[in-house]
């Protein structure tokens, strides 16, 4: 072995090691993104809307997960034997929206507040109330289709800002849904709601 | 420069760059799994019931980010101007608690039924509803205390399992409250509730 040959071998061991020690960090470092990517996928889900190729809207997916915000109650006894949204009116909206919201006092883009209905357990008395241990009152029964909002100020111009859908109001809810025109559920928004056509009036942790 | 040289330079620096290798790949290893377990626990973070050194129960931290499970209603107007529980009852428990039930049926040990109290907005008929663009109705309004149940079989033994404590039918709710004697609040549960002294019957994703 010469002094050249023992150089030589000794520099192309030194680059082999880099090049193995490169490798082994790139590799190690992508999976350090990706299991990052999807813990925060996990933690913080930031669940924005979907729609169809035709631009309808998918049904949310987990919101029975979401945050809650509220139940205001419209009893079909009270309402002439059908009300307008049977009975409660149980709503969500996601949590990365809610904590914006908390620090912002804005909904942000991609806001999701979902209705789901639900129907009272059908009671004794001319109100549609019942008695149970509790007390007298309205208790929850069978889930009853969803009505949806959905913020984005471009797609939803006309109607302030928010687009309106309804996924039925019977079970099963429906897949899909076409954003529903001004004159049947943005204009009463518009006119009655306190905040940005989201009824904080009814939400108090949402009234501030 | 002689071979012996050469090769003994080479061995060195073979060493050395795989020793820097191993350094580098311990850190990133150290980190990696510190963001995991940091990612593991926003996500899926494992709320359990925290107590005082005397045992009293400390009031459950970001109950109302929990999972919503359901509001029975009992109006104080339906109830003689008082009802027992005044007057929505917004019942959440934990996520992971939550999670865990759908796949076994049961309530896991540690689990927390938060029963947040929430007075209706006032309303202009004898029977407490009010009317809003949405309906006659009862919509929620200030909020009103909370009533608690953990689920620990040992600690709670002579209430089948169940622990009971009130944090006021007021605001604000008490910081930490003393486990109730069973003729308070454990004998209606174990009496009425459908399922493990919970009203599963009213929460109907929980009633299966």
């Amino acid at each position: 072995m010469t002094a050249a040959n023992g150089t030589g071998r000794a520099r192309t061991l030194v680059v082999a090691a880099t090049i193995v020690s490169g490798l082994i960090l790139t590799a190690v470092f992508s999976q350090l993104h990706a299991k990052s990517a999807a813990a925060e996928g996990q933690s913080r889900e930031r669940y924005l809307p979907e729609y169809t190729a035709d631009g309808d809207l998918i049904l949310p997916k987990n919101f029975e997960k979401w945050v809650y915000v509220g139940s205001p109650l419209t009893p079909n006894a009270l309402n002439g034997g059908k009300a307008n949204f049977p009975e409660f009116h149980n709503v969500y909206m996601q949590p990365w929206a809610y904590e914006e919201y908390q620090k912002t006092n804005v909904f942000p883009e991609g806001t999701i507040m979902f209705k789901e209905l639900q129907l009272t357990i059908p009671g004794q008395n001319p109100d549609g109330s019942r008695t149970e241990p509790s007390g007298r009152g309205y208790f929850p029964g069978k889930l009853n289709g969803a009505d949806v909002t959905v913020k984005d100020s471009k797609r939803y111009a006309d109607t302030g800002g928010w687009g309106y859908y309804n996924f039925n109001h019977s079970e099963p809810k429906a897949p899909t849904a076409k954003v529903k025109p001004k004159m049947e559920c943005g204009y009463c928004h518009m006119a009655n709601a306190k905040k940005d056509e989201v009824w904080t009036q009814f939400y108090i942790r949402l009234d501030h």
